[in-house]
């Protein structure tokens, strides 16, 4: 084959080649539903009708699998050498059958659940006629100002990790070219990008090679090895140097060091971004900057149609690059069949069979309980059916609980939660009023909102942010729940009624001002079409919340970034000879965020028992390991997240205090108990040293088992050689 | 002289030598006032008479001559060698005659004010026989919650250097061993530790060689050019190493690439504090650590004393490496003139008619005018000699006003603010009360002060942070004033009258609460001493404020950190074609500070004209220069602060959008103008490249001139071969 593509590439004239480095959007095809559209940032695009018929691929194909193949149709007609299109599209945590946002499947911490999501994502796309999503998204992320850390599953490397697997996994199945239910994952953004300065969108990233490698590299290294088949660019800095045309970053350690020999594709823009980034001049050092660095795709801008022609002929610009990059983008589609099948998995009868199917809502509702977060509860929860219920607030009766990147989803098939409750109680226990819009209120609705709670024996207070408030550019710097909504809450608090509050977002927020007011508190996030039947089965007890935080909650946003593997310091607070003031300290609220990492509560209750390790010694040709039972001491069933943390006590290089290293999730019924092992191997205390050696250093290492980061028990043990 | 000190240390057993390396309080020492208190942290330390006696130098001589004298004399007549002791003390901001802290003076924009601020401490200090102060401290700050700001001039390299150099030549004057009235200067903190995470003091540092060397370094840098004789650790980690054990830092950069061979210094404990950093098991380790890393003296544990013998017998510690040290404490105390005079400057006499004379009040005042910013001003400043004033305020009457690090400074002695108004307006116009102490109030306190207040024509709020609220481990994440103050100004504001608020404080402020409630705001910082008296002559407007911040004032803690010499980002905000979402913005809040860098108010106006190049194209050999015509269009004698900022368009790295590059300070008076002129010489358009190479690239630049960095005139030009 690759002999095949060489030839293909050999008639190839370099227009020709140049315009497969193209992506264009749907507007720009014949047989496109919004032909010709080209507006907005699309019309700032100088591209010819020659370029068009030679172009390598298409964004944002969302239009179905009728669109799908007529676009492909079309263009084979006229592309001279037949090539077909490759369709990539944002297919984020869902296609139309929307899942929980990546946070909140992150805290599921249920890796199936996660692979089965995007596989169930994979087939509607690809009966539809996407062959690459962008997707998944693994960048590490501490500080929640961010909008996009809804996107990521949290700020563990582990467990960020764990997770770009299995949705590289469940994308890609197991064989591209003969899973036509399957399309390529594209991992991003490459890299750090869950870094930016002051949880601005865009804005710079700096931090060692160090940390990098160490922190934020791990998990789109576990995508690639998984077999991942793109690479995204980030639009950060990484060292001053914009991702995009970061040629240590793309060539020296993607391209050589890791051997990544797939397409690697900007974001949106982001070549010409090198310009106000400060890189580049114009569009033509903007081309050369991001060829040179292994940039195979520009997306959304044409500095490559447009100058890297020239490039070549005044010999700025090495033909062979663009050779390597059409080779990598034949390869491609040769992988996904394209060459043989053009249309591949577009089918429209699969299409309406599979979109939106009971077995999807199903699958999305279970993950859905499986990701919301019990963060407080004083025993008002599960809430018995009989009780006469109050539902209150702006996501009552909403449809905006997909989340952001989730372009297809439908807000009008969402379940809203008042629905969700009321299939499960009746419209005769249950009462609704909005109370206020996310940023706003009347007299009127409050008055409607307290008139309505008047008579129920619980109120729930359904509460959050917009959808438009997380996301790309979507950063807060006052992260609490908007003033309105608390306002809304302390006026509910007055009728001296129960109160469970119902959270709806994208990020960690700062809680004050409804921590303390309500009884309960459970964190939906944005837990996509199924919901509302989601969150009802978890508050009516029909299902026990079992999931836990993957990203901290800070105490407050001038903590920020405050996150749970972080070191030591020299002065570290509470230490046994500690002075009062000079330790590292704020003067003004605690250390700790208000919940840590690996937090979330139960209906029932689990007591940890019996830790013990099997040997004091570790050798690099003997693990050990470690086991804990652990007991379910409530009245509930329920699913345990049993984690494993180990802190290198002395490094050549600081480690974290602790370093989360593995994690088993348990169901037990009411008063059974299980005997929990994880195995500890050399190989998992390696570390990046100053000279960026991966290796183990001997001695004193402590194991912690436990329920959360801060709820654990120590067994230390030691490193020795063989 | 070499050869004599060589010779004394081959005269010295290893006990001895190991003895020199440790540092001791004066409650180890006879002849001292405190002999023998060995409490807290000093109890720990487990020292033997023996290594007393062959000891090298003392911490936190303060207690004068008399005692520094009995303290050396008994210790001659001890040492076996007769090696003098080094007295070492925290002279930071003044010695008894108190300075603004240094953030105040890094607004005066002042370097001959910074030089002689230094010189007067040095004259009191050396008086009171000290040889080394712990200063200055040059540490690049970008996070108001840092508790330490106060003690750095600010955010800027290049400013930073200018004031690093001008304290050194201050400190040390031009010849130490015979200018008796200096000391040695000991640059701090080595490397970063202005930029822990979060804000919180002795926490995490971390970002790339390339930052560290643009951004952090120079300012350390300019102080040894300008012949500072010792180094001080910083706390914090720095690429994952604790500065105090880290080699690369230490060895490879301040010893081999720069060549510093005077005295590294641990910073207080920071030898022992690898064991909790997480790089030392133990107080062996810790010492051999330190010890290869070119630490010269332990401050406050004794790791050195206890571990450094065994160390050398079993072979870790090369002795080599001790008798490098020892030479270079031996070295320095030559170079004070301590073997021909072990007393040096100690005098009492001297020390009685130096300290807190009236030259040296008289050169606080000045320096205290010069640094106090006008922030804001409806013109209600100048308040006139008649009117009746009303001074409200926690630091009415408050002698709170000589800042953190300002041991030997005495409150009692630092003239209030109610005082320095009473000089000028006599007690008959002018009534005070407090209103509310710092944190709290009682409704008492804010109806005094109302009543107070009834019959003035003009309010004066003299309101800020106590010194405890910065400072060392002073980190707040809450900066705005505190609750209990604005609420006392809410309340001031309801009599209706002209509102002055006079701010005392140690970092940033977040302004709400504040800035709309008053109409003028003067920026007092901790003005020293002298504080009534100056901020009485700009309040009456005997002096004109000229102070222009040196750190951004963010807008909210959210946007923390904000600082002018940032990237421009891919998508920046404002631009042309920018789009309304998918910038680089906040949703709640602004891109930039509330007040930004070199901002600041005089009674009267300046305006800037004609400005122009003298040439469109730099060469190397070829400066090109920048003139602007500035007048003053007020109705005051004034003086501007004049600056010039340089933007590398594109670079191989992204450059900041304006770097601060030269400035000048101009008195005019009413109606005068001045021709200002800056040169431009390629040498201010090298940085550092992704190798680490320092140069400048060929292209177009923007040269911007004006009165701070956001109200600028630009001036492009470019840089050519020669």
């Amino acid at each position: 084959m690759t002999q095949k593509l060489q030839s293909l590439l050999e008639e190839m004239t370099l227009d020709e080649k140049i315009a497969q480095l193209m992506q264009l959007a749907t507007p720009f095809f014949e047989g496109s539903k919004d032909e010709g559209q080209i507006t907005g940032p699309l019309a700032s695009m100088k591209v010819t009708e020659n370029s068009i018929r030679s172009s390598g691929s298409v964004l944002g194909a969302s239009g179905g699998a009728k669109e799908a193949i007529s676009i492909q149709e079309a263009h084979l007609k006229k592309n001279r050498l037949g090539i077909p299109l490759l369709f990539m599209a944002d297919v984020i945590h869902g296609y139309k059958t929307i899942f929980p946002v990546p946070l909140a499947i992150g805290c599921s911490w249920d890796l199936d659940g996660a692979q089965k999501s995007a596989e169930i994502a994979a087939k509607e796309a690809a009966a539809s006629g996407v062959h690459v999503t962008f997707a998944p998204m693994v960048d590490l992320v501490r500080d929640p100002r961010w909008g996009r850390v809804m996107e990521s599953t949290g700020e563990d490397p582990y467990l960020n990790s764990e997770f770009a697997k299995s949705f590289v996994r469940g994308f890609q199945g197991k064989d591209l070219k003969n899973n036509k239910d399957s399309v390529a994952a594209c991992v991003k953004h490459f890299a750090a990008y869950g870094a930016p300065e002051g949880g601005r969108d865009y804005n710079t990233v700096n931090m060692s090679e160090r940390q990098l490698r160490e922190s934020y590299l791990p998990a789109y290294k576990a995508a690639l090895d998984e077999g991942c088949e793109m690479v995204m660019t980030a639009f950060n800095t990484v060292d001053g140097i914009p991702a995009t045309g970061n040629r240590t970053l793309m060539r020296r350690l993607l391209r050589d060091e890791w051997e990544f020999d797939g397409v690697l594709i900007s974001d949106w823009g982001a070549v010409k971004e090198l310009i106000p980034h400060g890189v580049a001049e114009d569009e033509a050092e903007a081309a050369l900057k991001a060829i040179q660095a292994g940039v195979d795709i520009e997306m959304m801008t044409s500095c490559y149609i447009d100058h890297l022609k020239e490039l070549v002929l005044n010999g700025k610009v090495d033909e062979a690059l663009i050779d390597e990059a059409v080779l990598r983008i034949l390869s491609l589609k040769d992988k996904l069949g394209l060459f043989e099948n053009p249309t591949r998995g577009a089918d429209e009868a699969l299409e309406n069979e599979l979109i939106l199917s009971r077995a999807h809502r199903q699958a999305s509702r279970e993950l859905a309980v499986k990701s919301s977060v019990l963060l407080k509860n004083n025993g008002i929860l599960p809430i018995k059916k009989e009780k006469k219920l109050a539902l209150i607030g702006p996501f009552a009766q909403s449809g905006d609980i997909l989340g952001p990147w989730s372009f297809l989803g439908s807000k009008e098939k969402a379940v809203q939660l008042y629905d969700g409750i009321k299939a499960k109680v009746g419209s005769s226990l249950l009462v609704t009023a909005k109370g206020c819009d996310i940023e706003s209120s009347t007299e009127e609705q409050i008055n409607e909102a307290l008139k309505t709670a008047e008579d129920a024996d619980i109120i729930i207070l359904a509460l959050g942010e917009d959808s438009e408030m997380s996301g790309e550019a979507g950063c807060r710097t006052d992260i609490r729940l908007p003033e309105t909504q608390l306002k809304l809450a302390a006026k509910m608090k007055q009728l001296g009624k129960p109160l469970v509050a119902v959270l709806f977002n994208g990020r960690p927020l700062d809680l004050h001002g409804i921590w303390d007011e309500v009884d309960a508190i459970l964190e939906a996030w944005y837990p996509g079409t199924e919901g509302g039947n989601a969150i009802a089965d978890l508050l009516l007890g029909d299902a026990n919340p079992s999931g836990k935080l993957t990203m901290s909650f800070p105490y407050s946003i001038g903590q920020v970034p405050v996150y749970y593997n972080h070191f030591n310091t020299g002065r570290p607070k509470g230490a046994p000879d500690a002075e009062e003031r000079y330790v590292s300290q704020y003067l003004d609220i605690p250390n700790d965020p208000l919940l840590p990492f690996g937090y979330g509560l139960s209906y029932t209750t689990f007591a940890y028992a019996e830790a013990k390790l099997s040997h004091s010694v570790l050798t690099p040709s003997k693990p050990i390991s470690l086991s804990v039972e652990v007991s379910n001491t409530g009245r509930y069933s329920g699913e345990e997240i049993v984690q494993l943390y180990i802190q290198d006590v002395s490094g050549e290089v600081v480690r974290p205090l602790k370093e989360l290293k593995g994690f088993k999730k348990i169901a037990l019924d009411s008063g059974e108990k299980a005997a929990v092992t994880f195995e500890i191997k050399e190989e998992q205390l390696r570390y990046y040293h100053s000279d960026l050696s991966f290796k183990s250093d001997k001695g004193k290492f402590i194991a912690f088992v436990g329920a959360n980061c801060m709820d654990l028990i120590a067994l230390p043990f030691e490193l020795m050689n063989d």
